[in-house]
């Protein structure tokens, strides 16, 4: 297992707010608390295997057929199921990005390039599997859908994993499901818990041709999703309409936090509500320590990327009151010279 | 993944009484669910990526160290887990029994040999593994401790994985937790599921030795056991006297079905609340057929369950008026004989 994920906030009791994770952590869940309260007995037998009667819903919601739908516990489950029906096989990973694909590939025996944009991968051969976050985490940043579709349509041997969890926080065009499905060598990652912000119950899944997610099935573990979160999912597919993600003000927002936080750190380009950050002096663990002893303000220390440095650290946008504050924090460690007082102490 | 498991409740929407799963279903929840209810908003938070809270409370609660307890999203995680850190082994599996064991060896390339008893074990060689339930899954009968230990003690080579899932269920004498972490030839498997009958959360540890322990933490996948399952877990150990299991009810009522069953049917022995029965003429797939369409009851079809026949069924035994109409039923199918009636029009 890897170490040190974002939204570490069970280390942090004095945290007010977690710009750590990639959640959008202001919707009103309480319509979703009083369906699961009033569905606790489902905790008292065995859910499906295999997630079936969800996967027919997911299908329906996405007008795609049943056998073109897989449900996992997280995306988590996803990617390493991905990566051992390949074991042994080449990866390419785009980096920066989620740790995980590199480690599932690891894990299962594949020889691993790290290649820093998917234009990299025109030079040379191309692998069996191309592992792709888009909208990319840490960066926010966009590969285009039409330059991936021909990346996708010109490489048939090449199984395209496309991380698709950032989706909702993008107004950038995407591969959709149904361009998925429609082709034999791409396999789609949806993430429940950033859509609808419940990263407690572990809800993913993936949309690909049946074929893709047959070989797949064969090795998902029995009961790996739960009752309550297939209970919830259920739920939050029925009431969509409850969960609008205010994707132009969290655009705006981002635009105008990126622009303020330039006065006192290095912004890179986004195209999503993901801030990836880098500090001109001192380090992103001191700043991570010194935001939630000071401000109650947890950010995700970035610099366990690989391809990043340790000054490196990520936002995701909340509110405009919260983002307010985490500028005014920055703006006062800047000003008191990065790193943190009681460092600075240990330099003099 | 492997099909036909028991518990397949959501099949049968008729069904009153389920006999099929190994879960004694007669706890008073609500009290749980309360808790749950009051805690639904932990799942607006990641869960820990590796439960150790979780499992530092499980290991004050057993007198062991946190490295010697592993929580698991089921027994079910733990299997694969194990065997996927034996990749290519030579397992054997103590036959008939739970699928799920040779089901992981087999995705994990294992050589595998099935034994009927563990005493043919010695006979042979040793294999680098030996998987035994204990008691076991659909007999209920117990290996017995103190011969386990001795062949444990004698064959340090062997890893020996014992599924101790039925463990609150029988009144023979079990190998501990504390033996088995003295050791480093053994890993005992542990069902929250079974024990507080809650199979909907999954919900299982390890108890083992830490070395044994450390290779199985590098395979788990973040963020396996979701955060609710967590929220039940904590409260389910520290209101463990609030679920009694009345185990000499529970053996004295097995007993007493087994032999009213035995009218009818062929009862096998057990050491635990499991039946495992056969017809004498018919087969278990009719009869459970018609006790969920004409009584409301579910038993397992125990047929798919490798070294025994299409005439082989197990219940689990509940409450005494519950077994009374289990036995009743079956009486009656047994006076139109089995099969039942629509197929005996067919044999006519």
């Amino acid at each position: 297992m890897h170490h040190g994920h974002g939204d570490d906030l069970y280390h942090y009791a004095g945290v007010r707010i977690n710009f750590s994770s990639n959640v959008y952590n202001h919707f009103d869940h309480q319509a979703l608390y009083a369906h699961l309260a009033a569905h606790l007995d489902s905790i008292a037998h065995y859910p499906e295997p295999a997630p079936s009667r969800l996967e027919h819903e997911v299908a329906d919601a996405l007008e795609l057929q049943p056998d073109e739908v897989m449900v996992c516990s997280g995306a988590t489950e996803a990617i390493y199921l991905i990566a051992q029906a390949h074991h042994g096989a080449w990866s390419a990973v785009v980096e920066p990005t989620f740790a995980e694909y590199a480690d599932a590939c690891r894990m299962h025996g594949h020889r691993l390039t790290a290649v820093e944009s998917l234009e990299d991968c025109l030079l040379t051969e191309w692998p069996d599997l191309l592992w792709l976050c888009n909208p990319n985490n840490p960066t926010g940043t966009v590969t285009s859908r039409d330059f991936l579709l021909a990346q996708i349509d010109a490489h048939p041997s090449t199984l395209f994993v496309v991380d698709a969890s950032y989706a909702p926080f993008t107004d950038k065009p995407l591969l959709s499901p149904a361009e998925a499905v429609a082709r034999h060598n791409v396999v789609l990652l949806h993430s429940m818990t950033k859509r609808f912000a419940v990263p407690g119950l572990r809800l993913g899944f993936l949309t690909a041709s049946a074929s893709v997610l047959g070989r797949l099935r064969e090795l998902q573990l029995p009961w790996s999703v739960n009752s309550l979160a297939q209970e919830a999912a259920r739920y939050l597919l029925a009431h969509e309409e409850d969960y609008p993600l205010p994707l132009d003000e969290i655009l705006r927002e981002t635009r105008r936090v990126a622009r303020a936080l330039r006065s006192y750190v290095d912004v890179l380009p986004t195209d999503s509500h993901m801030l990836l950050c880098r500090l001109r002096s001192g380090t992103a663990a001191e700043l991570k320590e010194h935001l939630a002893k000071h401000h109650g303000i947890l950010i995700r220390d970035a610099s366990n990327f690989r391809g990043l440095t340790p000054a490196h650290f990520r936002i995701a946008v909340q509110t405009p009151r919260e983002n307010d504050l985490l500028i005014e924090a920055i703006a006062k460690a800047a000003g008191q010279g990065f790193p943190d007082e009681s460092l600075q102490g240990e330099d003099c």
